[in-house]
């Protein structure tokens, strides 16, 4: 059953649509700084009042410890299988400020993209399901599925409140299977599946020495500095082989077999690719793998800030008290979060200059997530995209961390179906942050296509998907 | 002849000093923040107005390139030796502001100290000399000594416009030596004349690596991180002994005499002493010396700031594309700073790791300063202590870096006299920056008597002072 009238009012609405998107986006939804605690309220009321606006029901801003969740379900039809739509209203900080081109909260569209802070992660993406539901309802008053929509607005900080609303309402919350868009295609009209995430672990490091900050003449020579310290132990944290130092950090990595690095190496982007996207001249790392892989299924560490001394122009003649680093861990699969943080601290221990003190401050911590591409829902969303981009999508990895799929398993017992509709280059996190207007339309026609085949073709068993989601078919373990 | 009159005059006038200071601190003349340009300018005419209330000559606001100059004499009187005094009334910048426990600029009275930066360095302790002055000619009309005052705006951000000045008026500016006050003494009651300084040479390392921040899910463990690499560049500057590591740094340092190093164990600060000052647990650096040739006969590097990354609350998962760090160099006699400059250049060339690009920017390049401790100006100074605190002085090296000095002797052939009113936990160049009242007043009165002392011992003759100065009598070579 083609999805054709609803696909004939996207066409109809597309500039509402963008209109829609730019109000959105003007939102300045930064979770991770309390200042914009209002501004996330607002725009929950906000796309609470749309999502009722667009014909769905029971809808709600559930107030949390921190910012508030949106909840919404289309009217509950027996005999339809029930799809969970994720997506977070929340952005990321818009620093630097000064390397943005356009102000970061007023959306502008220039050369068939619109730029601004959450335009693609995760606004536009998660945008383009509410469309979809709306094309549907409006054109025939039901969906070919049930759907719960579930938006939350503290993915960027790591998701604290969603574990414990999750478990709170698992019954309610009950579905065949979750979908969410917040993850790159392969490249422009090259569509992909993400079925495997990276997990994720952040880490604060943060060295003090004297007690105050001293003068670099009079004590120079002396007294050891917390800011070198934390260079000298930063340094540490890799061998000259781009491996990280931490003993044992490897130790629950999974090799994969000659059959999936192959399928991996005819599916994914190559090295060149992943330079180019990177506006790098040279790749650095694990040189026994390829960059698509490095960024994959192999853990990284990276060094996300560093915050100690003077900072501002000119010099200043100072031993600074104290130095911070802020870090995270990329894991891969069978890495666990906890045990990572734990490695971490023995070794920071190890390494810390006697002269200086260093405090280990962990926070966000998430499993890595794998799904299987043999599950049902993922053959839906496969044909969705031929239909959506005119172009079968390939089955990717990603490098980034999304909690969620991970709790939504382990909580909910149901498999998440990851469809990107970013490209590599839209800068998700960087400053002049963009999302290509065409995307923004085939993923909502892919995503009327997806609940369409959903609601057509064969869904797995509760328990059958379980089993799928854990295993990952192709792997040796 | 004793000053009793200029001394009487003191006692009497104290508190106006004091309110005076305080007006003196309230500018926020912080010379390496553009924005505090117009402050330094309204500084500069309040010195003046207040240098002509007193009773000097020729008072000029001189404008430079950057920041002004304020220029004052006496009416010269023939027979009698000119002294140069010199001073800054520019300050360090306050930051970290939020460790401030009273605004920077609003200075407070507490326990006997004047709190506000600048206060100590270098407001408070040139004040004295200006107080000096004026207490000798409210009473007597006249002076022992020729005066030319002399007080920048620069001195934090390396004098660039001191030297032209100097340059072009030499002559106006001939004077049989100069004195400033603008360092420690030895601890409260513990008055000491700084006969040698180390040299100074500030740099900035700038790394970059990919063209823009990247989200260090998508990329992490296939790019360099420029702030990664520039912990292990500045991890490689020193060895696990706490020298530097840059190949010839130490070519030029010059070795001291036992019986010299005797003499700094007997007059100068023990290890404790010093770490106490610098409130920290433990030394560090080179073990075969005390912490007091460490920071003064010593070279030391220092990372005085680093910025790059994400600094904000919370965490954001990104692999900066740039990170810069401010470090500067106390070079010790006989390092030169151009050739440190260049040895620090071609290290760094040979320890930038191949997937990223280093710049090296230099700035504030000085020699270290050394005067001899049997110059009779030292002598007078000696008494003026002697008399103002009532205890002898102890001659100290200080590890600080004062240009000025090496430029008086290199452009005016004169020796300058460092007589400190600061203590050595006055905080100068961090937060919480003091100046102990005492010491202000024991100050002006040591100025009294060393303008008096100055003008009726014997003073060197010029080629003399010349010959002195470069050679310290007693260090070997």
């Amino acid at each position: 059953m083609s999805p054709s009238g609803a696909l004939a009012y996207l066409d109809r609405h597309r500039a509402r649509f963008l209109d829609e998107l730019k109000e959105f986006v003007r939102f300045p939804t930064v979770s991770a700084q309390p200042r914009h605690g209002a501004d996330l309220q607002r725009c929950a009321s906000w796309l609470a009042a749309h999502l009722r606006g667009i014909g769905l029901h029971h809808v709600r801003v559930v107030n949390t410890k921190g910012h508030p969740l949106v909840y919404a379900e289309s009217r509950p039809e027996p005999g339809k299988q029930t799809v969970l739509i994720y997506g977070h209203y929340d952005v990321q900080p818009p620093d630097p400020l000064h390397e943005w081109r356009s102000p970061p909260f007023e959306p502008v569209v220039s050369s068939g993209n619109l730029y601004g802070r959450g335009a693609c992660d995760d606004k536009g993406q998660m945008f383009a399901h509410v469309k979809a539901i709306e094309a549907h309802l409006s054109e025939q008053r039901t969906l070919p599925v049930n759907v719960k929509c579930l938006f939350e607005g503290e993915e960027e900080i790591g998701s604290p409140n969603l574990a414990p609303f999750l478990r709170e309402n698992r019954h309610a919350l009950k579905a065949a299977v979750a979908v969410m868009s917040d993850m790159p295609m392969l490249g422009p009209g090259r569509p992909a599946i993400t079925y495997s995430m990276r997990g994720g672990l952040s880490l604060e490091l943060n060295v003090t020495g004297p007690d105050r900050d001293l003068h670099s003449g009079i004590f120079g020579g002396a007294v050891h500095n917390p800011l070198q310290a934390l260079c000298e132990m930063i340094a540490k944290l890799h061998g000259p082989d781009g491996r990280v130092a931490i003993p044992g950090f490897y130790d629950r990595v999974r090799s994969w077999a000659p059959d999936e690095r192959r399928y991996m190496a005819q599916t994914g982007p190559g090295d060149e690719k992943i330079l180019k996207d990177a506006g790098a001249i040279r790749g650095w790392g694990e040189s026994q793998y390829s960059l698509y892989e490095r960024t994959t299924v192999r853990p990284a560490l990276t060094v996300n800030g560093i915050t100690g001394g003077y900072q501002g122009p000119g010099g200043k003649g100072v031993i600074p008290a104290r130095a911070v680093a802020k870090l995270s861990v990329r894991l891969a699969p069978d890495q666990d979060p906890h045990e990572i943080e734990r490695l971490f601290r023995l070794y920071v221990d190890r390494i810390t200059p006697p002269a200086v003190r260093c405090k280990v401050r962990a926070a966000q911590a998430a499993k890595p997530a794998l799904v299987s591409r043999q599950l049902p829902a993922l053959r839906a969303a496969a044909l969705a995209y031929q239909k959506g981009f005119g172009v079968p999508p390939v089955f990717l990895r990603s490098g980034g961390t999304i909690p969620v799929v991970n709790t939504f398993q382990e909580l909910l017992g149901i498999p998440t179906v990851l469809m990107g509709f970013a490209l590599p280059d839209d800068r998700m996190h960087a400053p002049n942050e963009k999302f290509h207007l065409s995307n923004f339309y085939n993923g909502i026609a892919t995503s009327i296509w997806f609940l369409t085949a959903t609601g057509t073709g064969p869904m797995p068993a509760r328990g059958e998907t379980e089993a799928q989601t854990v295993e990952c078919q192709e792997c040796s373990a």
